[in-house]
């Protein structure tokens, strides 16, 4: 439930989706006979963002508006998405009853990712789902030492690392064998991927705490990818820092229909 | 660090082993020269309890044990525990630091499981490590309902289910596929036990929620083990309901030791 | 393709199955029609099998046609089974065919499985999906010394293990983390159930070795079920051996359907 | 047991390996004095190899030997190998005992692996371990469709995929959870690598069926890697077919150690 007036809404489309632009200009027509402005760049005072497309897009939406404290609706053209939960046709009034104030908001976890290459910091970006640390096709095993508030957890040896946020643990975390984690909550997962030592299994830690990943791996391709959609070529001794974000991505959710739901749907519990 | 005054020690051994009675004579002679009394039984006024045995006895005292909130100090006689982390050699150093207020506390989460027939409480229990709902060995597969606050998860068709604290997702749950959890996180894991659904996958779950759990299946021997060393026979629609304790137990930790060194130790992650 | 003709039918009806109950009346009006008898009880000298019913009703008919070597035709009243891959509809063109000799057989794989106590044998049957050592939903960890060919494999600690044909591991054997094998290799796997070591993972060895499984744990209740439906209680130092039957179950297979559709079908792969 | 007498030894070295090229040299002289020839390349007529290194200098050997059907003794400088199973010190006593015909081998199978581009031939090579088709760090999910003797399997979404031989079953198969297939089956296992559908199990399959996995994915970086040494970048539609070489890699079995052994020590199964 919120009580500010909205006045302004941020808009992200999926690139080269045709209906997704048609629906973003329909939606800049409908707002502004409302005397709502509607932006597709310049996100920084809107009070509301709407995300046209799908899962993807939303992602991408969580790097734009990343300092921005303002509730999102998530729009999908195809089969409903873990966190683009509402249809098309449900657009209009999924927005009537935001302008009205009638919402609630998941308050999803995004993490900082500091990539340092001897002590320099090389990027810093904010991720929804998961941080990745993967060889490359040909490359061998890789090492990665890991500490968690400066504790030494172990040097991994596997294809790669994932640290998922309870968004992304539906992602590739489960395909690597991560458990699924309740949306909400203040949790991380590192989930080796393809472990040497089978007994290096996926481990869920507090969000308070900082993960250091150190490649101990030389001569061998590596790359850190980003929620899947950026991606950093990594050498030995780099280190890759992941903590909790101030903000989180505010995901308005559908009255009639709540996580499980997704989840049966998603991966066919049903009979 | 707790300022404290202890002036009286609850002493819980593991029962038939006489190494473990014989140090527990020893302690409460040593007690005595120091003007403290210690008990076997009647744990209500303690300052501290100390745990003779191993793990299985920490379980047990964790019961016993259940109202209070005190600092417990856990003794292995054999090979290093998850939860009882000093050696025998240790005892005295250890109750010499714990007496002076010199120690730190991990706050391991515990869960009350409540057993209902036909809305009739059949019996209250506490556990450390996990509730366990399993199949005979000669029934077929099971189905159990399962809601989180009153929302519907899944019907899980399966061998069982567990439901896990941290400090329980290194015992059974591990073995059934489910993630390891930090111990101090404020999370319960609902792992189903070889589930039909293969994306039956692990839940990680906030323990501010309460898990209901129904059982669905007619004519098949069913049961509820606690901690596996309790147990009840289960009938169709019997409800379990799982919830966080208002207490917790409090364990006292190593200076020298940490969690992940006990992961890597038990696990056999090293080279 | 066989070139016998078929004088006389068995007919395995699912118990208590109206449907099926009706099918088989039917059906032997129909064979009475061209002089082929048809039979509900003593199949020994039957020509063909028919087995109405599902997956279940066809295990239960693997036993009890245990030493013919005759076609047996499966027809399925529910969802398309693993081993009865012919609709009710199917059935009288399936028959038509088969009486033709336009068909073709997957010989698949059974198991004979021998209970000895002290060297004297308790039982002995055979199996078409797996034989499975269990302990009881209240018991601990259970040990099975392993042994092929009377080689020393490895004493598993765990919930219990499954020894599974081809045929067999689409079913429980899936459910414990074991492979898919396609169904006519000469092939068993020895998956053990929730074990202790997370590296115990399921073996794959030829059907020409004898397994031989014994029971090391003492004081606990522990069961051996043959393909689900048969079950025996085990005492500490039993032993179970397992090989090859010397004959198969000799299944007609649809001219239009191939076993990776039906794996496609059961385990949801399609999108 | 083999009748044929050894003239020639074929040496194979590890690269840069001061103890193994010493014992390379020596074993030359030792051989010498005996009035054998050895040769550490052109190994078209040796009737005995030997291999100086460990299980990667064997995997690359198996190539180079790959058309020769003779005797291999594998020697391993550090920890016991899955497939170089005598220790440096049991070099010159293993010798003395298969110059005397007094030894048995262990058949590996070997797979021929064939790159197609618009149906002509890119690359043909031999196997031990495995055919491994996986993206690159940066790229998304790929999609292989798969066909067993031209029959379709199924179109595998995922990180990747394995074909993985017996010998190779303990090797990348098993961190991506495949199971352990006994050395000498007749069996090919198939393993997707992180799958994006869960009940995209491993599937064991025989090794007298043709494989074909055609890639699918568009637009993104593949590779084909062949026993972890060899690659070759795959384009949209290209071919990878898999069938059993003609010769096996012919492994010189210890006397006093056996497969279950070397399980159970590398695996870590021992309490």
């Amino acid at each position: 439930m919120s009580e500010k007036q909205i006045k302004s809404v941020g808009i992200v489309v999926k690139p080269n989706h045709a209906e997704a632009l048609e629906t973003a200009h329909e939606l800049s027509v409908w707002l502004g006979t409302r005397g709502i402005s509607a932006k597709q760049k310049d996100f920084e005072n809107v009070d509301l963002a709407v995300v046209l497309g799908g899962d993807g897009t939303m992602i991408s939406a969580a790097r734009l508006l990343q300092n921005l404290d303002v509730p999102v609706l998530g729009i999908n053209y195809g089969s409903l998405g873990y966190i683009t939960e509402f249809r098309i046709e449900e657009l209009y009034d999924a927005l009537e009853m935001v302008l009205a104030g009638n919402f609630e908001t998941d308050q999803r976890l995004t993490l900082d990712v500091t990539h340092l290459r001897n002590g320099k910091v090389q990027s810093k970006n904010r991720v929804l789902n998961d941080v990745v640390i993967n060889k490359a096709a040909l490359a061998r095993i890789i090492s990665i030492e890991t500490l968690l508030d400066g504790l030494y957890v172990n040097e991994f040896r596997a294809d790669g690392l994932i640290v998922s946020t309870p968004t992304g643990s539906t992602a590739y975390n489960l395909s690597a064998g991560g458990p699924i984690v309740f949306p909400t909550m203040n949790s991380v997962v590192i989930t080796p991927i393809c472990p040497f030592t089978l007994s290096n299994r996926p481990i869920v830690v507090p969000d308070s705490a900082e993960i250091e990943l150190k490649l101990k791996t030389d001569n061998e391709d590596v790359a850190l990818t980003l929620d899947g959609q950026i991606g950093f070529e990594l050498t030995t001794q780099d280190v890759i820092k992941v903590a909790k974000s101030k903000t989180t991505l505010n995901l308005i959710k559908p009255h009639n229909r709540n996580y499980f739901e997704v989840l049966r749907n998603k991966l066919k519990w049903g009979r």
